[in-house]
């Protein structure tokens, strides 16, 4: 992506007049918040704006212009992007709505403006955008009024939705979060999701990238994107909606989308190290502590108040978050004794008592940073008050006290409002003085926030492994022909023989000596429990015979049988599910989860994009609830990890290789007993041959 | 309660004083918002206080108070109490620190101070409290600089900490949400938690409580208050911290409390429809909501925005919190299209898209509400603004064209603004002038709220059962005799054989007529299967013999050994787990939740204080997160729960009856296989006798 789309140094507003509310706005911003370079209007009767000439065309102009922006009525949108070219325009905004958002016309329209701006040289972003803001560049082409945040700094904000930015930026004004850059993609016709945070993540000014999505439409250059800013250390904070039936209705209907499961975005964010919120709340304080804190060392969070009641809310919320409280250090607690009043107690969360003394406060808050026990300091504290002249006496006293602990005390802190408020102009004002590390989104916001970087820091992110190149031919039609290929290919199965007649079985079964698992072979019947074609635990030359006899007849008339398959029978252990299918976005997807009744009552599942390497599926298992059943509950042996990440990984790369025709391969269970991994059963679905 | 407590008609403040920040802070209060009553001043030297006359006692006072507030020093405060009676007051509060919170000495002081009262006839508020206030009776008798919030209404808020009371007047006032009573309960010397929400609860001008608990003092007060709450169709709200270690850590070290498992209090809460929330934010939008919608009849939730990602946002949101977003019925689409511009569409969550109509905006949330189809409309919009002269042109119409549809639509509804943030002065009046149901806490608050008042509607809240008065003396000491006592009182337990001898274990083995489960029979022995004291699925008169060698064998030398328990072999069927044991708050619980591995890998367990009733024992199956199991999952026949509730609630019984010398009494498993519930193994722990 060129820079020069967020940091032209000269404008062409194409469209402009008194009566266009986006114009009036543009103007104005740009004149209020000082764009430094030539602003130049474009309209159709050359019609004076506020006085300010403007052209009929770009053409006429007789000027260069980096950047137009676009706001013509959509029919008239193409051509109007093909004339930026006369102004040597290199990239287009286009606000204009009407496009691939409103249904099939308005996707032809969009296809035409594409080729239009293909055809003048030029890059686009939007159409259906609200424009964008960069204001380290001092751009602010945006189309509504805005409030500019009262801090530069290094959040860039990027959004689909051209409100929810809108609504990010005054929050982000309201809450003093340092922004860098407000972009809304729009209907990404040329500009994606993936280009733009790709762009972001490049500029040195960008410390964090927070992203309200709806969709990615582009999964690959998402990646890239996501690669590269963990490759540059810059946390990709992304609320990402879809997760609800309402939802999924929604995108259908709107755009056509097909919406997948909504843990294969958890498996992307789980492996690419991305930070996935659920508000637009904790988007913005997320971005806003981790642009602050950058990455977080070791140890747990220390929680120092003035409130008894609300260390305790504190250490309860800390703890329902994952977040571990541990207690003053022993050669720490003599320090945080002297700092406090008699009756004060040392204890993390640590209550400093309504009679505290500012300096005390202060030093008790340097001596916990200080004390290596901790990865960083939280103090809820009163709000920052705005509408007083200033503060001054105690209450200054102990902010300024409390500034000093958190910088002397070495590791990252903050202040925090005990509830959620905002912060207004002598707030700020008196928060850069004091030099106070401040939030004011309230208590459990920020936990919330410093959670996910303590996750975000402690992460081991992967980048994507490439499926290797082999193609495998086969298409296995039965359980039987599905197993004997995961058998060469590297998954480990339950030895299995067919048996065509009573005496094969009984011969298979006297080989594998002991009980066996009988169970129906046909190509046409995949769930062959369900028409009684299983039966287990058969022992004894009888009850082989009769368990032939039930399982072959247990198929209805016209289907095929090829006999039974005798196999040795498992019990113990701990049963997964591992199934291999085919995401509309992402591709094929590999999920993991607990077999058995787990898969029903818990509903244990993680999924990844495919490959994954066999250290990954590790991963992938320590992630489920029931991670415990593996650690070796109940007297049983742990089991081996590492021999279940090679048999998964090894599952997943043979799905790959067997192409697009595979709509899904599963294998439940899998069976695990200390260090014997075996397949039981497995199941392979072909699409339709069309 | 006496009602002068919190309504009295005139005041004494003792220890008034110039230099008193209390003192200072009452005095101003008192005077701001009006107290119509007489104030009288009392301190040691008979000082003026601002040019008001003060006397040296209450003795030498020659007028009447109802009330005192006390603000001496701590060793001066049983004097200065007993002292009231001379005025004729009849109750005080006490804002002193330095009572039973700071230890021992303190609380043989506070002790002498309840002495002190009781003496005189009074009832005391407090120590260590920071007063109250009773907004409908102009009674501002707090100790700290106080806003009021600006709606005066039916939330009463209780908080055991005076700085979170504050808090939350102060975030009521930030945030317009109408207060009846503030009252800060400190260390509740006399008048305790449940004392203060019952009087409350009584009060006509109440609609709500909202309680912050540290600790519950007094059990049973509390829930007779409840049950008050339950009976007036009042909601209690309640923020109650203690779920952490480091919070039991602080509890224990602040006051000696002893906590238990924060559970049993949520099985409370479920009993009593007590609703529980997890933060100060939360507590004030859940008392807020539901003093506003009462009761909410049947239906989803009915989203409406003016930006499509915040409704999509709404969508998975509510998705996460179990509140369903159902589509819009067939009846009600036209309407809604016709209020709608061209391109909408018309779904649940519907986007009215950025170029509605205002008065089509209304026309479709009014539509919705009448639909039938929804308990509540919630319409995500943009904030009210503050700090502009007034609202004019298209915002305004929408929003009062969207408050007319909310009034019209005949459900509970509100407008919410998008994200978290406050209202001022300006905003007040407009939202009053416009009729509009606004909360200005932000969407996801206001869709936990609903949430909270979905439950709490939905609710069928018990009242406490009383025990029966039967005494039962076994003192069963081995699993044998424990199950014996379990079914003499109406469990259905496993049948057992004791066999002394191989040949005793082979007669009853072959009487049961299939495989058997041999276990050893010790009273010295609790876990058997840990020391290899279980043989299961034995068959076969030779498996018999070497069962019974085994197990009793397996005790250790110096067990007693009465021989092997022989019992029929169960299989499939759900294995739950049910115990009794004693809350050191809460007295006998019972803890019921899925047994066998589940235990260990979801620690899926509902509490309820004994005794329990059969039907509440079901209600705790299908809170249970693995109840799919109980409903016949993997093609097992459904679990019959009533025969469950049955042989809970008896195990219930039978643990009340036993007495306090009971220390637990446990069943695992509860094998349940459809209609078939029996105990297969029991553990009686009693308490060492002293």
């Amino acid at each position: 992506m060129e820079p020069v789309v967020l940091r032209p140094a000269s404008l062409v507003l194409v469209g402009a007049s008194e009566r266009s509310r986006w114009s009036r706005a543009l103007l104005a911003n740009l004149s209020r918040h000082g764009f430094a370079g030539p602003v130049h209007l474009v309209n159709r009767g050359g019609t004076a704006v506020d006085g300010r000439a403007a052209a009929r065309s770009c053409a006429e102009l007789g000027a260069q212009a980096d950047l137009g922006v676009v706001m013509v009525p959509a029919p008239a949108v193409p051509d109007a992007v093909a004339g930026l070219a006369d102004a040597g325009a290199r990239a287009a905004v286009v606000l204009t709505s009407g496009f691939a958002e409103t249904g099939p016309d308005g996707a032809a329209r969009q296809a035409e403006l594409v080729r239009a701006a293909r055809g003048a040289g030029l890059t686009v972003l939007g159409p259906n955008s609200l424009g964008f803001l960069n204001l380290h560049a001092g751009v602010v082409a945006w189309a509504t009024p805005i409030e500019l945040p009262a801090r530069r700094d290094g959040i860039a904000l990027v959004s689909q939705s051209g409100a929810t930015a809108f609504f990010l930026a005054a929050l982000a004004q309201q809450q003093d979060v340092g922004l860098s850059h407000v972009v809304a993609t729009g209907n990404e016709a040329m500009l994606d999701l993936g280009t733009v945070v790709r762009h972001l993540v490049d500029d040195p000014a960008v410390r964090v990238v927070a992203v309200f999505a709806e969709t990615v439409r582009d999964p690959a250059r998402f990646l890239d994107a996501a690669e590269a800013a963990q490759a540059a250390g810059k946390p990709l904070v992304v609320l990402k909606v879809g997760s609800s039936p309402a939802t999924a209705r929604s995108a259908l209907a709107h755009t056509g989308a097909l919406v997948g499961d909504d843990r294969v975005f958890d498996g992307v964010c789980a492996r690419h190290g991305i930070v996935r919120v659920r508000s637009l709340e904790d988007l913005l304080t997320t971005a806003d502590v981790l642009a602050r804190t950058g990455r977080l060392g070791a140890g747990g969070l220390c929680v120092v108040s003035n409130s008894g009641g609300v260390c305790e809310i504190a250490a309860d919320t800390a703890e329902a978050l994952g977040v571990p409280v541990p207690e003053i250090p022993a050669d720490t607690v003599d320090a945080v004794v002297a700092a406090l009043p008699d009756y004060g107690t040392p204890h993390n969360p640590l209550d400093l008592t309504g009679g505290v003394e500012p300096a005390g406060a202060g030093d008790a808050v340097a001596a916990l940073g200080r004390s290596g026990a901790y990865s960083a300091t939280l103090v809820p504290f009163y709000p920052v008050p705005e509408g007083t002249a200033g503060l001054a006496g105690r209450q200054d006293e102990l902010y300024r006290h409390l500034a000093r602990g958190l910088a002397e005390g070495g590791v990252p802190g903050f202040l925090v409002s005990y509830t959620a408020g905002g912060i207004g102009p002598a707030g700020r004002a008196y928060v850069r003085d004091a030099e106070l590390p401040y939030l004011s989104c309230g208590l459990d916001r920020a936990l919330r926030a410093l959670a996910c970087a303590r996750a975000w820091s402690a992460a081991t992110p992967r980048t994507r492994s490439l499926p290797g190149s082999t193609r495998v031919d086969d298409r296995p039609r039965s359980e039987r022909e599905t197993l004997a290929l995961l058998g060469r290919h590297g998954v480990p199965v339950v030895p299995q023989t067919l048996a065509t007649t009573p005496d094969e079985a009984l011969a298979a079964a006297r080989a594998s000596g002991g009980p066996v698992a009988v169970k129906l072979a046909s190509p046409d019947v995949a769930h062959k429990s369900d028409v009684g074609g299983v039966v287990l635990g058969v022992d004894g030359d009888e009850e082989v015979r009769a368990a032939f006899a039930r399982v072959t007849a247990a198929a209805g008339p016209g289907v095929r049988v090829e006999g039974a398959l005798v196999s040795p029978m498992r019990t113990g252990g701990v049963e997964l599910f591992v199934g291999c299918s085919v995401d509309p976005v992402w591709g094929p997807v590999l999920a993991l989860g607990l077999g058995g009744v787990h898969v029903e009552v818990a509903d244990d599942v993680v999924l990844r994009q495919l490959p994954v390497a066999a250290d990954e599926v590790v991963d992938m298992l320590r992630a489920l609830r029931g991670a415990a059943l593996l650690r070796g509950a109940r007297g049983a042996p742990p089991a081996d990890l590492g021999a279940v990440g090679a048999a998964v990984a090894a599952l997943g790369d043979l799905a790959l290789a067997l192409g697009p025709e595979l709509a899904a391969l599963e294998v439940n269970p899998l069976l695990v007993a200390g260090s014997r991994v075996e397949a039981l059963d497995a199941l392979a679905v072909w699409e339709p041959l069309s």
